[in-house]
């Protein structure tokens, strides 16, 4: 009998779900989290359209075995508990893994989503069967480290958080409480507090305070001189980091995700040079920098291999 | 019958030499590399000694089956080849495992001496079995990480280099080209040249132009605030070095070799208190950062290791 696993991508505005089989994606929805309304709500919305996958999945002769969730913040991942998300604000110590075990009927894992948006790329995408290093460019910056076929977690447990290397020291301050973080620079988030920033401070764009990343990136590719600075200050970072992992690990593919993935001709030039000027042990060119391939897709087929795992 | 392995730690001026049991080092010898004279002089001086060491361990029963060498300097791994080492410039494209594995009959192992003391440590030293970045601070900075009980070199050949971590980015120009690696504040060389640029900038101290770092360590002791400026630079950026890697890595033990790991404790307060500022994902503390349990012992040993494993 064929397998598959279900896989879910629990983000703070949506929740995407999938059912996988070896080959990819064989059926999908998604719906909204609506986070404020807490995860019980959450939870009595999610279940039957899982159960729908499970039932079509089985009409189509596939045996079911597993749940794998895909979740933003910081987790406990004996018992698949979200510790603090940022978004997620309301789901703070719920045992998610454990409820929807007893939901479901099936084993379920879970692990933070850039770990499985890298594991996703590495299996199904960019990166397939290499070693690699993900960067995923959202409202904040989470990372993967795809070694020997594996996620990197590490005794610490945060392995891959590459988000929080520090590539300016004493630089802007980060959500974490160290200063000069990646995501200080290369994160929407960060990419608005500078506009935001640099507009209090007199300089001149066509850009409004408070405007996002999409309209950030218009400009730039419009002409507008502080737009392209923005970009080039998160390129930059982020080349920097890259040089950093390919240096730490020895990794030759590093994949580049989340919502700026979108702008990343706006950002490559940048971190291409950066490269340049910090990776001098081998060709910098031999570091190889791509846009994700299955973008969305890829934190849920991720979560879905790793309940094939277990 | 009982197994061993013969380890050799090739460096500019000493070369060690130890038979390897499965418990630690059995029998040793060093002799001068005397670079000078060039690989092939070299050569016929430390094959008799291998060959002694052989000839003992079989006299006492053990069945030596390989040969590790850690070697200074850019290897071609394949065939054992040193293909640039400042240190052993007469060295350079000498085809050290094939002439060693002619004149011993063994299977010769050639790896970065770095990567060989991680390893060492990781099977014998202060991280017995445990994942582990290794700094080692001496003329230069080399590196190592053990993952999962394994070197991780990676695809581009250069993981571990963790001299080469960019910690202070524009910062000091490396030999490596990059400016502002870990290598240009925190090894020998450098702390000669920042004593000598300070010097010559007209700073006041009890140091000569030239000094090295013993006497740099015996002035910190002493209270000469421009050597104990110096050591706190080097402790400061190796803290945020060794930040960087448990962020990439999510390794919890950090061991620190090398010449000036004997004077960690002039080094120590301000990597403790680097990481206390930049590493803020998990309580600073539970990176642990010690000094080398093997120190000279290590790379032979960890050499031997690889020489078992192949």
């Amino acid at each position: 009998m064929a397998r598959a696993w279900l896989g879910m991508d629990l983000g703070g505005t949506n929740t995407r779900l999938g059912l996988v089989g070896e080959g990819g994606i064989l059926a999908r929805r998604h719906l909204p989290t609506r986070a404020d309304e807490g995860p019980q709500a959450w939870l009595e919305r999610v279940v039957p359209v899982l159960q729908e996958l499970m039932t079509w999945g089985r009409g189509e002769g596939l045996e079911i075995t597993g749940l794998g969730v895909a979740s933003a913040g910081v987790l406990e991942r004996e018992e698949g508990r979200i510790l603090f998300s940022p978004n997620l604000p309301r789901f703070d110590h719920f045992p998610l893994g454990q409820r929807l075990a007893a939901a479901t009927g099936l084993e379920v894992v879970v692990e933070n989503d850039a770990n499985c948006y890298a594991l996703g790329e590495h299996l199904f995408g960019a990166g397939r069967g290499e070693d690699l290093a993900c960067f995923t460019l959202g409202t904040g910056v989470g990372g993967g480290l795809v070694l020997g076929g594996r996620l990197q977690i590490g005794p610490l447990g945060i392995g891959g958080e590459l988000g929080h290397l520090v590539v300016e020291p004493g630089g802007r301050l980060c959500g974490c409480g160290a200063q000069g973080c990646l995501e200080a620079y290369a994160s929407a988030t960060a990419l608005k507090a500078m506009l935001n920033e640099a507009l209090a401070g007199g300089r001149w764009s066509r850009l409004q305070p408070g405007k996002g990343v999409k309209a950030m990136e218009r400009a730039a590719v419009a002409g507008d001189e502080l737009a392209q600075e923005l970009m080039h200050t998160a390129g930059t970072m982020l080349g920097r980091a890259a040089a950093m992992v390919a240096v730490a690990t020895g990794v030759e593919l590093v994949v580049i995700g989340g919502g700026l993935a979108r702008g990343w001709f706006l950002l490559e030039p940048a971190a291409r040079a950066e490269l340049e000027r910090t990776l001098c042990l081998v060709p910098a060119r031999r570091l190889r920098l791509v846009r994700s391939a299955l973008e969305d897709d890829a934190p849920l087929m991720g979560a879905a291999a790793l309940a094939q795992r277990q």
